[in-house]
């Protein structure tokens, strides 16, 4: 049987099972809320800690806070930002009123944890009270904002890491894949030859850029707005406290953090976070053309294009024996669906903030957060259980540019658009090679062929046999 | 100390802990797609047993499958459906490989739960092997589709009956607001008298079509394709199974389901989810657009429109005392932005298919599921917390009737458009009511005015006071 | 040099160029809204004639407006329907104000035009007002939504009508292929087989849903709110008025309008749009994805797939000779990507709307007849410029099946999916065929494999062989 | 009666009208893609004649092209860059083929006109040939990913100097603004004061980091391509010619363009073009929030906030008298839908990216340019007709902080939460001021609440009456 102990606020009283560090507001958060039954990401509980604790700290420094209170609320803040009490956090992840409810969760958890701390029972308020004194100085409309700044900054180095990793990973294989010549394709339709390696080393310079992007969009980021209290105006907190709690954060959290010049805006603008999941949007979008190009590389074995070997993770089929699918890539692709709806999520989110406020942030950070995990744990599967064991079938590679009319590119600065045309049209009709028809029409001669029709020279700037063409 | 068995599949060996239900393919696909860290929906797990347990039925019926191995498997499937062993579906959400893996998550389970039913081992799969038997005659290619449409059936009459509720609801507030005089708002202007019950009709006409768009979208989602196996065209599964097999699932489910004509169209177009999610979306849409005149309607108490009231469910603030604001809706706000990204993801992931099967239906069926629970879940407090409890503040909306220069249009008719454009603005200019100028200035008699000018004959078609013009 | 005549209204007076047909208003809108240079749609211009001699009429009728000016702006209307004073809508299709100033546009250039046919000069708005005379009875709020309906509807039955036509292009293509043996792919991995009849089969089933969902997502944009005026309450219109105006309108367009129940809710509420686009997103996905799987089927002539033969529409490239690209399915893929755009953007649209009405219609009504347009555009040129005259590579899909390792699958059910994965596996890695394998390790005999092996049977259901296992 | 030229290419011949600048390809371009109507945005067209120019110029200096075929050519460019022969671009701007059709139709009538200033007559491609001179080595995949690059920055830059002014106006209004003290709303419900030029400030603010993250996501669009030809590897381009070419569009178009370091990246990815949109997406969402707070804080006359008046610019209603709405607003918002809409349909189009190539610019650069062009539009009326006539309603925001209870906040550090939420609350019951309330029940004195009270310094950090708390 629960034994339960009596709280009370503005509403009224509830039982509050004897033994939980939350109270009555988290209580009605849950039943108000039964939504996702997915708690606060585990960042975001961290983040609260950390500001909770900076909090205490400077509101002791300016006499707001008896030192001991201030002490207790920072001890307990530390043992959440260890591990201890998450279970506690029961608020669910899309809960309407702009995240007072997990504020309040933080602050219930906090002031409990902070009584036993000082000596008393849970609920015995006039020790630690969750508003008067964890909360102090602060509205949920200053710490919110802050948290999910810290949790997002704290998940974004995972990405920006692993970002770096695949960036690297990359350039490995293009250097691996340097001389592997293939045929390059433009709308599924064979072009001309393309080193494999410069394939990847394209793929290397996209993730570059998001690489760059990713890292660029987390400067608006670390502008908090700690001291703003309810609209950003600073009512009933210190100048000095302003200051001082920026500044523990930056301590607390190791995050290179700036107190926001003008705290209005930093209320109720929400472009920090659409910017940071914009730029893993874009960054979404080109994984999966790169995870669609691999997987159009790798298709086959014996009925598609048969040029890259994947290894393989796990039995692809539940009925086609031997069958081994492209399964990382997938993943990856379908990260990127969810990143893009979730910044789409994100952007009607942010665009529905009134005035003073985005009450909307709940499901913004819930969705922010779930793309910075997301990505930064399909970065990490992707690289080390794909790209890292890709392999190239040279061989293959080497018989579709040889069978391929493409290369009748090269001819044309030699004999013109019109009979390059010409011979290209033969060579598909009849399914003889661009060498052969040359040869035999008397168009160019065998010595004149093998220097223009030269694959790898086509790989790289140039007119091939331009000094046939102009002399040396 | 943990102790493990040894399996193996097409790429080699692992341990398995020794009393895991799951196997070797499970554990392959946890290290694969360590990505959210949120298992599979549990309907989806129930929907995956009923399907085993069809298959299991009809595969003796057509002499496949042993009798006593039958029975084990279908009871295996029983006790899944019940809820048991629910902790051993442990792959992630999002994974690729079109639900293999959850398909052979589910084949594992209730072949080592059959094979203990047959006095075996775990991992004794001579008794019973998780592909020859549990997964035989199918493909996860028909058992993951048709696992998609019975889970989100399910949770879909769930969303349904409460959209039911909503419209009864605002139904009844139509009626009991029926007389509350009020002025209508265009542009956030100012327009023309309108009556509360007539607002509250019209979100409850909205909300029935609502209702029957998400019914009518669950058609197309009735259509199984049980026996398609890899690609649809059926191969290595016997035509009576594929007829029995879909009648066993409509009376395992209790669901009105269909054996799809068209088994290679069903197993490789997702249409029927995308529409069930465009269904979802656009009442997410009307909703949003409900909640947001809630709130605007509700605003103050003091400084806002103050219409409405509505009922407290938590302390609104961690720093101003006193505060209440409208929580309910604000979540109903967030649900509506998540289930409109889901739909985005859900597209992305539709268009994604390639030829003979989607690949991408785990992120597909993660969002879908979620949209229908979060919606289904939101709709229900947001009626039980705030529609029920709502009241009018009859007294606030006649006097802003009073106040307004709108009731101007009703002396169109008599005065023309230009008088009247006149005695408007000169009732803006000077803060003086439309009565009052118009009895100074000669352009209405007082008798007049009082028939013209009555809102509440304002709020029913027809031009007030008629007679006036045109006599009885 | 422009003569000009002036006008005025509530802010004051403009010159306007004397042979103009629009005012004062339409040009403030024009000074307004410099946005996108797109005047409305020609099908839009069409509605609102038709609007405005529907409410003529039944002005006369209900003894509002004299016979002489009705019949006036009956005829100018007319005249706008077969084509006329188009040149005169100059507003922009995104524009502030609900509508508003498309109205007065029209408004004015009817009032102008009837003038004219009254024997007066254009600006001697005594004659007819645009206001009090072609208005009458009429609002913004009421007209624009209506016209929304008629030119959607009007452009949504070309739509429909080539759905049908591409769904009966595509079953005569599914009729022709039907012998077509080809190589069945799932993860772009070699599968089992299939008939690419049974792939056109599938196609012309999805076309055939989406012409359902299509059809059926027109139902609710027949209700018309005629009559509703400013609010929905149908102030200052007479009750007889509302009956006819919705039967003028249903003579007058052809089109089976109905005058919608609740007048208030037909005003405010947009998702009868939100769900003609969302049906018009399902069918832009469904059509992407089956280009995409035509350019695939396409890709070559020499180092892709070449199943398929598109028929060559333009040279492919500028630089490369004979180059013949896919430009018809990839016309339809980026008409999809902006039909799923157009509706996020008529989706937000829709969601912005307040209380008594939606000021965003604009921009949906914008996006809403782009999409239907070019649907039908698209839809058209993809069967005639593509799908009518697509042939197979029939030896190629044949040559495919020989070589693939898929046809496995089908010796599972007679000796087991271990032994069929040994098989499968030194297939892969010695590239020799299935049935070699078979024969040398004695696993099957020739007679066995001549009937288990033959992909024709693998494409309808049953376990190939399977008189081997159960005799007769 | 027209008269025709024939014209020839690789699939047949069509006729030409005689006096037509285009040539064959542009007739079949017009054939296959009847789709949007809307011909290519005249930034394109110059960007392209751009193109051509310095692409004539750079091969005449390495020998590839006769100076007088060069000079013609570039002077047919310059010609088109001074707006002539714009009419002759036809094609639609949805189009398949990768931009082929957009770059052929520059090709004839650069030719074309070239051919006539060389002496010759239209369609005698001897004297200059589209693809051999006009498009000498080129490939569409480098002109079009170019002149999109150029195109974007052209009017991109008009987009950040309307950012910049728009800037300026809101500090201006914030200064305008600063003393004028209003109630802060949060979740639309009362909370404390702030200054109307706080608010504005913020605006300015937001629209400032707008100004940089457009500014910033143009440096990518800087890296062009030219000398790419076909794949990016440079095919049939001298590298001298790949030096040049990029050294004269940087003279010709006066921006400050760079060759990519990788042209194989910079041909197939076009993350770029999203980056911009991202920029642009973000900005759309701080506009619309910000339009939203206005036409909320003007709504009324009478019967909303009330606590701004807009410049009037048209009638608000054409039923309604004397109604003035907030179009400038709403058409922003709009013009806001549209960007994200079309940052979705951008999206979409980068992710189908298919190895060498992205095949659906056509529609990418359509929805950019739409978006570019379209918000600068926007700013610049949102400002002049909007932002800078915009006044406060300094009497009514008074009134409503003296009415509201939200100042009760600043009793708190005084008296506890506790007793601030029981004063709130009686205050909110009994609609009585919280001055009155505190009095009556010696809970405050009269001088502790005029200093505490005093909402001016309730908007800046500071607990009001802290020396009450702290002494001096």
């Amino acid at each position: 049987m629960t034994a339960y102990r009596i709280e009370k606020d503005l509403l009224g009283t509830k039982d509050v099972p004897i033994d939980a560090y939350y109270g009555i507001q988290t209580l009605r958060a849950v039943e108000n809320f039964p939504i996702t039954g997915i708690p606060p990401h585990v960042e975001m509980i961290r983040a609260l800690a950390a500001v909770k604790k900076a909090a205490a700290l400077a509101n002791v420094e300016v006499g707001g806070l008896k030192k001991n209170i201030g002490e207790a609320i920072a001890k307990a803040s530390d043992e959440v930002l260890a591990g201890q009490f998450h279970d506690q956090f029961i608020v669910d992840s899309i809960q309407g009123g702009a995240g007072t409810s997990m504020n309040m969760n933080a602050n219930e958890v906090i002031a409990n944890r902070a009584i036993e701390l000082l000596g008393g029972q849970k609920g015995e308020y006039l020790h630690c009270s969750p508003n008067t004194h964890v909360n102090m100085a602060q509205s949920t409309n200053d710490v919110f904002p802050t948290a999910i700044r810290i949790a997002s900054l704290n998940l974004a180095q995972g990405v920006v890491v692993e970002l770096d990793k695949l960036r690297l990973a990359l350039v490995e294989k293009s250097q691996e894949f340097d001389q592997v010549i293939k045929m390059g394709r433009t709308h599924l339709q064979d072009a001309v030859p393309i080193r494999l390696g410069q394939e990847f080393s394209a793929y290397a310079k996209v993730i570059t850029r998001d690489f760059e992007r990713v890292t660029r969009s987390l400067d608006n980021l670390r502008e908090i707005n700690m001291g703003a209290t309810a609209v950003g105006t600073g009512l009933n907190a210190d100048p000095r406290y302003i200051v001082n709690v920026a500044e523990h954060l930056r301590v607390i959290t190791g995050l290179d953090l700036k107190r926001a010049d003008d705290l209005v805006d930093a209320t109720q603008n929400t472009d920090a976070y659409t910017e940071v999941s914009g730029a893993l949007k874009i960054c979404a979008v080109n994984l999966s053309k790169m995870c669609n190009d691999i997987r159009l590389m790798a298709s086959g074995p014996r009925t598609g294009l048969g040029e890259l070997n994947l290894p393989p993770r796990q039995p692809g089929s539940s009925i086609m024996p031997g069958k081994v699918n492209p399964v990382m890539a997938e993943v990856v692709n379908q990260v990127a669906f969810q990143i893009i709806g979730n910044d789409h999520t994100i952007s009607l989110a942010s665009e529905a903030g009134q005035l003073e406020l985005n009450v909307m942030e709940p499901v913004l950070v819930f969705n922010l957060l779930q793309s910075l995990s997301i990505l930064q744990n399909a970065l990490r599967v992707f690289r080390e259980r794909l790209i890292e064991g890709l392999t190239a079938n040279v061989e293959r590679c080497r018989q579709l540019v040889e069978m391929s009319v493409g290369v009748v590119t090269a001819i044309n600065p030699h004999v013109g658009y019109e009979t390059a045309t010409m011979v290209a049209k033969e060579a598909i009709q009849t399914g003889r090679s661009v060498r052969e028809i040359c040869l035999e029409r008397g168009i160019l001669t065998e010595e004149e062929l093998d220097v223009i029709l030269n694959p790898f020279e086509m790989t790289s700037p140039g007119i091939a046999g331009s000094k046939l063409l102009f002399g040396e």
